[in-house]
């Protein structure tokens, strides 16, 4: 299409966002799967075991499918069909049903606040649309690495906080500020994950304090990512942001079902913009970004498909949670046994109390390409090299515990013949 | 939150995309909304008819419900469940079944091309990321206001061709270009919609012919919104873009099941971004615009269900298309009851018969508003004001064929006893 020669450039002509030229152009993901394919390939007689992609294996609780195929019914009957959802906020069914489960662990978010969406990933991106590009990110590494790449789509500038053996994989914020093009500079959008994905380290209530002070004190917002919450078993760890004093002034919640209930198939998350949250424009008007949130997605969001929101509300009845719960006890049980592995190999590691994410220290002084290699040649178990998520994982490794019991069993008895 | 007083400005502090402030405050369809609900308090006794918001009514054929359900039931069981989709962009079986139904009315569109999304709108908004937001963007007028209001969010420019009732609403390009702050411009990224929203017109193969060389002799992309072609009749109407010449190298084509099969609950679509699709970086490199869209896509979009794409595949199987075909054809005798009451009145249309669309012009020299509120008050039909899709549409109507056959026809007969 257009023209061929270098003069595209000095005519009125389509530009692209350039900035998509300068993301990584080997997806972490994408790399793994193709050295797995070759090494399958070469080898097809050998059981690869993927602890790899942090997806789940459990099948969908009944109630949750029942939920669903009733739905279905539904649409197949005129007196009981729906179309467009009116707000496209989500059903005040499943709103209300979110805003009891964050009740039922203490936290007070009503269905107000509350949108549906069709998982965490997408609006840890589409949220920041309704603030300025010129917003300076802050980001902990490792993370996930979706907020990265979000991000540098619009140019935006980014830095990082350091996550590392020293402080447990849990950054705490600097009162110096962060280093920015040879200035110090405080960021204006905060990103956090507890349970963390990379590392699975936890934030405790007064580590998140330090935090929401440290945002109020600069004026900025946490963005923050509760994905995987219903992993924390510890008392003092907060599911929710919303549990501490003065969060809804400054943090907006993402949390999704993906790993709650088994629904990265089937798609369903929320999102919390609590009505507190306001900033004040350059005209000096008070704005609520609930408001430009809820504008946002009017225009581009479609909303969530009718009978998975009747499948999401059926997890969270009393039977729903009775059900889900079988399978994240059946995740913690991998966890364990990992985690129990690596304490008798002596091998350092965090995560795998608090969630399904096991993040160790590559053995033998490897870096984690090599490890990844290692593990896959010798004992054909794949798992996610931790410079996938930024300079601190480059003598890390991901395990995830989201496979089979079997499975994870003869993958560390694999593991221990590596020593 | 934050400081409250005028000096937030001159500190480091999160700032709001002001773009938003600039944005129509009160959304066509709630004030609508707004102005039903006021009826409805003072006339409790009035049944009110809604051919407004374009919403079906006609549930869900038999066989798509089933497909549904079936694989409900796979996600119950461990050995069917299924997780994440690998790459995000939908199922093979999906991708092919659109592809093959692209080739039942001659496109050949390769499922590689196709990306299934969660409906055409959000798409709208967010194909744009992936172009600079220096491009300017050609907008008919009236338009879907999404495509005006996802762009002013980024704070780009739009230029509009009028659609009047002198083209018969099928705004053709200006070769002398468009006005923009004082100059002569023409545009990079051009939205067109056949069959259109909201005034039900169609383009040719010959107007649309004129507008691909159009885009091509000015380097700009076309974003081609097909989502009511399923309601076309007549031959010579192209179904997508990609029934003409050069089209691949120059059109991205939006399409969706909502109107297709009733999938206004269910929420499905589809993009089609060709491998053709080429435009140079301006280092003179080549860049494939389908795999700028794809990263945007495996950064900020989840992927749709699984149980909704099963139910999506089942539209186009044969008996699938045999059983949609009947909930369009009760919407096309809706369209030509509509069509047939202007028309006896001496009221000038378009739209109505390759389009669910009656777009009509406003009796008694009446603004759209003023005639919204008397067909409310006198007659207690909703409607649309087509000042609501702009400037060209303030003396013009929209009317939807998606209501009850029976309503329609009760419309119709209130709408005579106006005159």
């Amino acid at each position: 299409m257009f023209l061929t020669a270098k003069f595209y450039y000095e005519v009125s002509a389509l530009k692209i966002n350039e900035n998509y030229l300068k993301l990584e152009k080997n997806y972490l993901f994408i790399r793994i799967a193709q050295k797995v394919k070759a090494f399958q390939t070469t080898h097809p007689e050998k059981k690869i075991i993927r602890m790899g992609i942090g997806d789940v294996t459990q099948p969908l609780a009944p109630i949750v499918v029942d939920a669903m195929k009733k739905a279905a019914d539904e649409l197949a009957v005129k007196e009981t069909f729906r179309g467009y959802e009116d707000s496209g906020a989500g059903y005040d069914f499943l709103r209300q049903a979110v805003s009891e489960y964050y009740k039922s662990f203490g936290a007070d978010v009503p269905a107000s606040d509350i949108r549906i969406n069709d998982g965490a990933k997408s609006d840890c991106g589409n949220l920041v649309d309704i603030f300025d590009d010129s917003n300076i990110i802050l980001i902990t590494d490792p993370a996930y690495p979706v907020y990265v790449d979000s991000n540098l789509m619009n140019g935006r500038q980014i830095v990082y906080a350091d996550s590392n053996e020293e402080n447990g994989f849990a950054a705490m914020p600097d009162p110096d500020g962060y280093d920015l093009n040879g200035k110090k500079i405080f960021p204006d959008i905060i990103y956090l994950c507890s349970p963390n994905n990379p590392t699975g380290a936890v934030y405790t209530k007064e580590q998140l304090a330090i935090w929401i002070a440290y945002a109020k004190q600069h004026h900025a917002i946490i963005l923050y990512d509760a994905a995987y919450e219903a992993f924390i078993r510890d008392e003092n760890i907060p599911r929710s942001i919303y549990l501490l004093d003065g969060a809804k002034e400054t943090a907006i919640e993402l949390c999704s079902l993906s790993k709650t209930a088994g629904f990265t198939g089937v798609r369903c998350g929320y999102t919390v913009v609590p009505a507190e949250l306001k900033t004040i424009a350059s005209d000096g008007t008070e704005v609520s970004l609930a408001q430009l949130w809820n504008r946002r997605e009017g225009s581009k969001f479609n909303g969530v498909s009718y009978p998975v929101q009747r499948a999401a509300e059926a997890v969270f009845t009393p039977e729903g949670q009775k059900q889900v719960r079988k399978s994240i006890l059946y995740y913690q049980e991998n966890a364990r046994v990992i985690a129990e592995t690596l304490t008798e190999l002596h091998v350092p590691f965090t995560g795998g109390i608090n969630s399904p994410y096991i993040w160790f220290k590559c053995p033998f002084e490897m870096d984690s390409w090599t490890f990844f290699d290692k593990m896959l040649n010798e004992i054909a178990v794949v798992g996610t090299p931790g410079a996938g998520f930024g300079k601190n994982g480059v003598n890390w490794f991901r395990l995830t515990a989201f496979g089979d019991q079997e499975e994870t069993r003869e993958a560390m008895h694999r593991f221990r013949s590596l020593f």
